[in-house]
């Protein structure tokens, strides 16, 4: 038996966004329901390198299909300057819950701009308006794109607007995207007047003020990764109605964490997780809502419901380089 | 930029098992001292398929050098029969602590029992007699054979008893050794009676009693993995100069788990860690002491630490498969 080895390519070529959406929205759901394993993220700080490793294991019965991995990522800050490398690298070992065998290695950097990306149209799919036609991006970094390729699929977005302090960042975003949709640079309170806005920044304090948005955009805020970290006003959280992915993980680390451990927003500002909204236990957007927000953290389950789908279809067409990278012999 | 694939032939042939035992010493050194990351293992239980995820992430500096990675590692009772697969297979990343580039990914199921030896040898210089010549090993298994490989290094071994049930496993560990060592096949009590013994079994209950050992014995006790599982007799271990890795791990699922959680065992029996031991904090085998026990979990460091070695040579003479496995492109 062989593991199938899935570079950067193989993973873009068979991470379909539209089978991802539904497997992350499976996950949400078999979350919701107690069929998932999802251990606590465990940290590995090296400060003296800049850096952490994150380790970030899971299970997940989605009914039809169950999967199990583990993904091993990193943020080292000081990586583009020092090494000539991206700030994250992800690897991620997907393996057959059955058996534990390692079914897939692959590369887990990719992995994740699509899974974030399948989150976000999760919850835009539950929480925009139905007709919503603009989305705004605030950060045209890296995961600006998936932002664009899921909530695209969820809502039929004509015009986006994209902000970012790097005019070359916009201009890149807008040569990938201008053939499939009006799309143009603007300030972030023109992105945040969108009917949907996903805020992918890396910034440690707010950059969105609530005046800036529409009286019903629905945001995605992904950016905020870190204690201390945070992307909108707390005034935006507060007032919203909003929906988090994992409590743990968004008190921790999301971008409620501030404005929680200081008390300023507390329990009962939060009106559910996504997975109780995807479970039909609690209510998307209703007709009386208007600014909807979804904190983000990320969930171990998205990376194996996304490496399921890569891997599913890679190991169907033929794609891939098996390897037969552990020991299977029985003694 | 490529990650190196080392399969298991790969990792045989690149663990020098000397080089592994100084790595792993000081693993223990750093691991004293505090040098060291060492989240908890984190466990994926999966009773529907008799089995179970752990991952096991670790860093640690030894001062010349450091080194970060994960291992993922399950056991799954039924492989063998349902799936014609090991029990226990290892898939391990090992990764570059300044910038987490993955270095290499390896077979974790060889390296496991080599950092498994090691663990046992480093034990045994310390607490065996100087002149131990007579290794006794319970379970002619995996495990059994980096037991002999590793710990003839730091003794000068020249008769080895093995013990098991399975005759076919006994005859294959002495065709193995016979042209190295005086190695025979015999019982329980008399593998126990020698200079050093190593139990690596996987029993639920004990099988060595404390009249089975030799007044000097010193006991590896390997094989307990889980909680509710142990090798030796309660006698034995309250008797003896008990050396424990990991307090967290040995009260959970190491081998004074039963007598611990039973109160029959409390941490005035403990006699210290060997990372205190290998450190100078504390003596190893003095003239006075009788039977030592060393109980032995498995240390994520311990991993990392023969990964370092493996990665190392093989890197240097240029074997293992390179391969483009992560996006390294900055953007």
């Amino acid at each position: 038996m062989e593991t199938l080895l899935l570079n950067p390519d193989d993973v873009d070529e068979n991470a379909d966004m539209v089978e991802i959406i539904v497997a992350v929205e499976e996950a949400f759901a078999a979350y919701e329901a107690g069929r998932v394993q999802l251990p606590a993220k465990s940290y590995i700080d090296l400060p003296q390198y800049d850096g952490d490793f994150r380790s970030m294991p899971a299970y997940m019965d989605a009914g039809d299909w169950d999967a199990a991995g583990i993904k091993w990522v990193n943020v080292h800050t000081d990586n583009p300057e020092a090494y000539d490398l991206p700030t994250v690298m992800g690897t991620m070992i997907y393996s057959d819950p059955r058996n534990a065998f390692p079914l897939a290695v692959m590369d887990g950097t990719s992995l994740t701009r699509k899974r974030t990306g399948a989150a976000a149209a999760v919850a835009t799919d539950h929480l925009a308006v139905e007709d919503a036609s603009s989305l705004g991006i605030v950060g045209a970094g890296v995961q600006s794109y998936t932002q664009l390729e899921a909530i695209s699929i969820v809502r039929d977005i004509e015009t986006v607007v994209v902000a970012d302090t790097r005019e070359a960042a916009i201009e890149r975003f807008v040569a990938r995207f201008g053939d499939e949709f009006d799309v143009r640079g603007g300030s972030i309170a023109e992105a945040a007047a969108c009917d949907v806005l996903s805020t992918v920044t890396p910034v440690e304090s707010p950059i969105v003020d609530a005046s800036d948005l529409g009286e019903h955009t629905h945001v995605n805020a992904m950016g905020a990764d870190a204690p201390d970290k945070n992307e909108l006003a707390v005034d935006v959280v507060t007032a919203a109605k909003l929906v988090i992915d994992d409590y743990e993980q968004c008190t921790h680390s999301g971008e409620i964490n501030v404005p929680w451990r200081e008390g300023v927003l507390t329990d009962d500002d939060l009106y559910g997780e996504l997975g109780e909204i995807v479970a039909g236990k609690r209510e998307g957007r209703t007709p009386d809502d208007g600014v909807t927000v979804f904190d983000s953290t990320g969930l171990a389950i998205q990376d194996v419901a996304a490496a399921h789908v890569v891997y599913e279809r890679a190991n169907e067409d033929g794609e891939g380089t098996p390897y037969g990278l552990v020991d299977t012999r029985v003694r």
